[in-house]
C-alpha cells in the first residue's frame, strides 16, 4: 500500500528516494495510537553517521523511500490506555529501536539492542509488515517501552544525539566496568560518539586520553572537552610512552584501523571496545590478549534501561552533545559536510520549526 | 659462575645446549633450602609444546644450557622453618612459575601469571641473578607459594601435565564464567590442552563440541574423551549449522588460524579465549564482536590459587591427562614425535627412574 494511506494518521517528513541519498519532502502515514503507545510531536532530530550510510545504501539493505533519524526528542501528544510512564506534555526521546520480541534472553536482560527481532527506528519493518520511518518527520507513534523520559534540565536539542551517540558509548562503559573514578580511559576518534564519551568519562571521574590521527583535535579534546591528555596515534614515540597505561579503550572509528598498537596501551586485564560496524577484516596480533588477559570486544547501541539511566545521568551532570542546529532544508548540505567530517560534533535538525516552514 | 658450582647443592638433569634443541645429560646445582622453601625429589615431568619451542629458540629468548620442564610432580624431601603448607613426604607439583613480585595488582589478585616480574620455571632468572632450571632434573628448591599439593587420589604421572596444560584451560574457564552446567563450550584443537579442556568441561556439566581440522579426531573426541559433538572446521555446512550456538570457545591452537568463523559460532555475549601465543597477525572481522557484544580474549596459564583449586577439582573428578610415559633417554625422540603431533596427548618423563639409570 502507498505510504501515504497505509495508516490512518497523516505524517510528513523528508525521505531519501534512491542511493544518491538526496533527501526531499515526503508525505506518509503513521498508525493510530494503540493502548501501549505514545504519540510524539517531534522537535529535534540528530544526524547520525549511520543515517548517511543508510540513505546511500552503503550497508546494502536500504529500502526506499527512507525517512532517516534515530535520535530524536519531542513532546508527548497522546498516550494509550495502558501507558504508565508518560503523560501528555512530557518531554521524551526515542533512539535506534522501536520494537523487539520482549521475551528472548537479550530482551530479558534489558538488552533489546541484541534481540534478533529488534525493530530499527527506520528502514525496518513493524510486526504488521509496514515500514518504519524515522525522526526526520513531524510525528511518530511508539510503544512506550521504547520511549525515554527527559529530565527538565536536559535541553531537547543538544540532548537528542545522546539517544544514539550517547547510549552507544555509555552502555559499554557501564557493562564492561569502565566507569570507575580514577580509571584511565582511552577514546579513539573525536567525532559524534567520541566527544560525548569524553564528557561521560570525565563526569564519572575517569582520566581520559583522546587518541586521534588529527593533530588539530588536541586543543579541542583538552581545552573544550576536558580530556586529560591527547595521543597522536601516528607518532610511535607517543604511543610507546603510553604502553600499558589504560584500563579501557573505546574505539569510535568505524573504518578499519590499526588495533594492535591500541591493545598494547591497555594494562593487563584491560578492555578495548569497538563501536564501528565495518565488515572489512582487521589485522590484529592476539598476543596482547593472551599475555595479560586483555579483552577485545564490541558494543552496539544499548538497551532501554541503560538508555534511561544514561539520560538521567546526563541530566544530572549537564552532559549534552556539542551541536550545530540546522533547518530541514539544510539536511542535504549537512550530509555532505558530515561525509567530510566538517561538523563539531553533531548536526541536529530543528524539525518542528523547519518542517512547518517547508 | 659455572652451573655446577654456583649453588651448594648438586643437581642433575638433561639440557639443550643450542638451537638444535638436542637434550643431553647436564650437571648443575640448586640453592640451599631457604626458610620459605620446599625441596622436591622430582618424579614425573610432562613435555609441553612450549618446551619444544624453547629448546629450539623459536621465541628468540633461549639461554643455554637450558633444562626444560614446567609441569612436574614429586615428593617433598625438606621444608624451611617458615613453611606451613607442606611436610616432608607430601606429594606435590610445580607448574610454569617459581617466583613473582608478590605485591603488584596481579599478584594481589592471585594472578601471579600476569606479574611483570614473574619468574618462569626454566630459562628465566632468579632474583639473585642465577638461572632457573626446570623439571627435566632430579631435584628442585622452590618457594612454597609456587608449590601445589596433590590429593592422594590424583596419580603423579598422569597428573603432572595438569600443572601447565590443565591450569591453562581451567583458569580461563573459571575467570570468564565458562564453567556452568548446561553451557555449551567449543574446544578448538584436540592436543595436550584440548583434551583436558574437554574433560574439565564435561566434569563441570557443560556440553562440549570439539572443533578440529582433522576428521580422525572425531572418534577420539566423542568415544574416548566424552565430547558431545564434533565440528570439522573445514566443512562450511557444519560450521554454518552451528552458528550462534556456543556460550564460549577455548582455542588451543598456537598457530594463526581463521578466527572469524569461530566468533560466529558464539551466541550474543559469548566469549572466545585464545591460548596460543603466536606473534603473527590474525585477520579478524570484528562485526561479530560489535553486533552481540561478543568477547575475544586470551589467557596465559593461571595463578597459584586457581592451580590448587584445579588440582583439587581434578582429584575429586578423576581428571588426568592421557599420557605416554617415557624414559629420559627417549626425550629427543619424544620431541621429534611431538613436533609432528604424534602423541595422544602428552609425553610424561619418568624422571626418577630413568635419571637414575642414566
Amino acid at each position: 500500500m502507498a505510504p501515504e494511506t497505509e495508516h490512518p494518521r497523516k505524517a510528513f517528513g523528508w525521505a531519501a528516494r534512491d542511493a544518491s541519498g538526496v533527501l526531499s519532502p515526503f508525505h506518509f502515514s503513521r498508525r493510530n495510537n494503540g493502548e501501549d503507545d505514545v504519540t510524539l510531536k517531534i522537535l529535534y532530530c540528530g544526524i547520525c553517521h549511520s543515517d548517511l550510510h543508510s540513505i546511500k545504501n552503503e550497508w546494502g539493505n536500504a529500502n526506499y523511500p527512507m525517512v532517516p533519524g534515530h535520535e530524536f526528542t519531542g513532546v508527548v501528544t497522546e498516550v494509550g490506555s495502558n501507558v504508565h510512564k508518560f503523560r501528555v506534555g512530557d518531554k521524551v526521546g526515542v533512539g535506534c529501536m522501536v520494537g523487539s520480541c520482549r521475551s528472548c534472553d537479550s530482551c530479558s536482560d534489558n538488552l533489546e539492542n541484541y534481540c534478533p527481532e529488534m525493530i530499527s527506528t527506520y528502514n525496518s519493518t513493524y510486526a504488521d509488515g509496514t515500514t518504519t520511518y524515522g525522526g526526520y518527520s513531524d510525528t511518530i507513534v511508539v510503544d512506550e517501552h521504547f520511549v525515554v523520559k527527559f529530565p527538565d534540565t536536559l535541553p531537547l536539542d543538544k540532548g537528542a544525539p545522546l539517544l544514539c551517540a550517547g547510549i552507544t558509548v555509555y552502555s559499554p562503559m557501564k557493562r564492561f566496568g569502565l566507569d570507575k573514578p580514577g580509571m584511565h580511559l582511552g577514546v579513539v576518534g573525536l567525532g559524534g560518539l567520541g566527544h560525548v564519551a569524553v564528557k561521560f568519562a570525565r563526569a564519572m571521574g575517569m582520566k581520559v586520553t583522546v587518541i586521534s590521527t588529527s593533530p588539530s583535535k588536541e586543543e579541542e579534546a583538552i581545552e573544550q572537552l576536558g580530556a586529560n591528555s591527547f595521543l597522536l596515534s601516528s607518532v610511535p614515540e607517543q604511543m610507546q610512552a603510553a604502553i600499558g597505561t589504560m584500563d579501557g579503550i573505546i574505539s569510535t572509528v568505524s573504518a578499519v584501523h590499526a588495533v594492535t598498537p591500541l591493545l598494547l596501551l591497555l594494562k593487563p586485564h584491560g578492555k578495548m571496545i569497538m563501536l564501528g560496524g565495518t565488515l572489512q577484516p582487521f589485522e590484529v596480533q592476539l598476543y596482547p590478549l593472551v599475555l595479560g588477559e586483555r579483552i577485545l570486544s564490541g558494543s552496539h547501541i544499548g538497551g532501554l534501561k541503560d538508555t534511561q539511566e544514561m539520560i538521567d545521568f546526563a541530566g544530572k551532570h549537564n552532559i549534552t552533545a556539542d551541536i550545530e542546529l540546522v533547518g530541514m532544508e539544510y539536511v542535504n548540505q549537512a550530509m555532505e559536510r558530515l561525509a567530510r567530517g566538517d561538523v563539531r560534533y553533531r548536526f541536529v535538525i530543528d524539525v518542528a520549526n523547519s518542517l512547518v516552514a517547508a
